[in-house]
């Protein structure tokens, strides 16, 4: 009987090709699809809510597969980590109905973006963050960011080169959080994300920051709908999906507003 | 004419045989050494405040140097940190009077430990962390922790192998701080440490975490002078040199108590 089985997955971008399996290349998904058919001795199709780009971490990715396995999913949790290369971890792993799917059933994403607001580099973080030397504003970045709530089309934020059909987008949540010793954490969440599209917000806000733009200036970006006017992609490796959510109870329960009263 | 400089350094000492120069062995000291010789045309000994061991990590290592030079302390932080590895960074750079000597100079010194404690291991974390699946009781720990304040032999904690003459040291702080999502730090503040006494202290801590061992163990321990009877060196990994004080004055300031009033 095949059964359905969701993961929270946790990595370490640095040294992959980003979620997605490609041919010969080291991808998360390919690294826990072939431990999972160790397991199952099955061939294993991993559905993730979403790819990550090359160098993005996670703590909170999630997928789903079907096996036709006595295995619990404790089984698995103990498995897979004993099995998986130390940068990459399973956090959790439940049993689900047979209709759920990773990707079709997100309700909301969350994503931070760590920045480095100090003259002197981190050694610690640096794998886990951007370095910007120059003080950043945070209270015109966070200015900056009040536009982006709510429903719109972002288009001006879309990476180059991979068009979607729709690109409108509901943000729930868009703020820069000062946690002291020069980290600065974007918290930015939405019931979907183009692709490159919180680093290219980021890149903008980065602008901002350093005085450089208005915070005003995000806004006429956004209703431009042109990604020339955007900043650059700020680094992969600052960005962390940090929870996929998929009830829409548990998006209210974590206090984010409906998004139909969001909306202009 | 000889000037005499002050660094404050980090670094991740993942993949350096520790502080200590060694002749054909990767070192926090030989790298930054060759790096000055290189700015400064002349060979250039640092004295390091003490070493650190293979593998520990440091967010405020001091050492000092002298040398013939019109290069001013920021021209010796902005040239050092543009050549160095990105796993060491110079925080600081200030000249000083020609006797400061970065090791006999020392007033106290602050140690880290990172412990992972959470069923599951830390991605992000696990370059700098010590992974305990089992919950540890953080009450029982700190209770054992409170009879190393003050002044003892803490002969019991020294590394076998490395004896020193005088093994008398005096502990201004010691205690667990819960910082939430599995992460504890073990905080420890002394007038100096015997090689390996902080990894050794944190090896006993986790037994009595673990309550294979009672709180009042540590006391036994500790008056014992016997390091058989301590709990087995922590990994390396989890260990930060977090800061060298200098003056007594900036001890007090920080509110550490006069190490008289603490002597037994």
């Amino acid at each position: 009987m095949s059964r359905n089985f969701k993961l929270v997955i946790e990595y370490d971008g640095t040294r992959y090709c980003g979620w997605q399996r490609q041919a010969d290349r080291p991808t998360i998904q390919a690294e826990i699809e072939r431990v999972l058919a160790l397991l199952t001795r099955q061939k294993i199709i991993l559905k993730g809510s979403g790819r990550t780009d090359a160098g993005v971490h996670a703590l909170g990715q999630t997928a789903n597969f079907h096996a036709d396995t006595r295995l619990s999913p404790q089984n698995f949790l103990n498995a897979l980590n004993s099995l998986l290369p130390d940068d990459i971890v399973i956090r959790e792993c439940h049993e689900m109905p047979a209709a759920f799917h990773a990707r079709y059933d997100v309700v909301a994403k969350t994503y931070h973006y760590h920045i480095r607001n100090h003259p002197i580099p981190s050694v610690v973080d640096r794998r886990f963050s951007w370095h910007i030397q120059r003080s950043l504003n945070r209270d015109a970045m966070n200015q900056s960011l009040l536009c982006l709530i709510g429903t719109h089309d972002f288009k001006a934020f879309e990476g180059a080169g991979s068009p979607r059909a729709h690109t409108v987008r509901t943000i729930y949540r868009a703020e820069i959080l000062d946690k002291g010793n020069g980290l600065l954490i974007f918290v930015i969440t939405g019931d979907g994300f183009l692709r490159y599209m919180v680093r290219n917000i980021v890149g903008t806000l980065v602008i901002i920051g350093m005085e450089k733009w208005l915070p005003s200036d995000m806004e006429r970006i956004l209703l431009s709908q042109d990604r020339n006017l955007a900043g650059a992609t700020a680094p992969a490796q600052g960005l962390f999906l940090m929870e996929v959510v998929y009830e829409r109870e548990a998006a209210q329960d974590l206090g984010w507003p409906d998004s139909r009263s969001l909306t202009p």
